[in-house]
């Protein structure tokens, strides 16, 4: 038992008490199931790798969106995770690929670039052939302290490489009543603000 | 009782049986917490009065923001309701003026423009004094499809005036997970990227 708490542990949000109340629940469960979930992170591994493209999760390399030929190959989002892409893709807005960093800029946590999928990426840009030439990389990095440090990291080395670096948007979002708001979300809003009209 | 109820039932969210309701529960309290309340509510319409220079409720005449000659009186922030103003004062990033709607268009409800502050932001515009020319009008509605359809009427009726007309900021809110923002949200993030770099 011991052996399978100290691998518990070295999950992300695990710690000692969560070990010993997943490994009791283990004890309760039928074989089975114990056996399901061993197999299923066996599973995972053997099949699930990062596309060499983009970084992104993928059964196959290069993943479907890298190899899909009506996506846009000159537009590039940036973003930290896998799980940042599907609410994107869902908007329907966005036709170009994407880039996972797998991660943010986190010096407290002790995570540079050099930890990040950094590398990969300034060496599409350069690498890029001619009819795909990457012209924006849009910096989708969450909305949040570690986020922006990692975006102006990011900016700042894709700077003199001839692509466009845009940001997503900060701002209201989309519903909310402004009384509920906070100062943050509304100091963005403020210094963000947009012309409505020719003299705007 | 009927002529309470009938009282009741003129404000805004009460219904027949929250009427019946609170009716219910003004027979249980003692007659001084019913008094404290007729009271209360009889002073604040004698004390609480709409400033006439930008509609926001006041208990003298103009408001103190009015009033205030540090606050920048060329720059006018449009917002819906009384209580979308604190949140921005909280920001400390706005030092200019305020104009109150007191609602937003909403054809379905039959309120249109005649029915709110409208009129009154244009005269301010128009009659504005050389020395204090409003050059900016910020068009803080709220993030909906009510409070989008009134900030384009205002764009229209200020267009032509000789102001910049601007609005809040939509995107991101700060500090959120973008797996998990709205579509909503994040094609208005899309939608709005800025540039990061002198290329874009």
């Amino acid at each position: 038992m011991q052996g399978l708490l100290e691998q518990l542990q070295r999950l992300p949000g695990i710690g000692k008490r969560s070990a010993e109340r997943i490994a009791f629940h283990l004890l309760k469960v039928p074989p089975s199931e114990a056996a399901e979930l061993a197999e299923a992170i066996a599973r995972f591994r053997r099949r699930v790798l990062a596309c060499s493209v983009c970084g992104n999760v993928t059964e196959k390399d290069p993943c479907p969106i890298c190899q899909d030929p009506h996506r846009d190959a000159t537009t590039v989002l940036v973003v930290e995770q896998p799980l940042d892409i599907p609410p994107i893709e869902s908007t329907g807005q966005y036709r170009g690929r994407y880039h996972v960093l797998m991660g943010r800029i986190a010096p407290l946590d002790g995570v540079g670039p050099e930890e990040l999928n950094v590398q990969a990426l300034l060496d599409r840009i350069d690498q890029a052939p001619p009819e795909s030439r990457i012209r924006e990389v849009i910096i989708a990095t969450g909305p949040t302290m570690e986020g922006d440090g990692t975006a102006m990291y990011l900016a700042e080395a894709l700077a003199d490489r001839g692509v466009k670096v845009t940001c997503l948007a900060r701002g209201l979002p989309a519903g909310v009543a402004i009384e509920t708001v906070s100062k943050a979300v509304l100091a963005d809003a403020l210094h963000g603000r947009r012309g409505m009209t020719a003299e705007g």
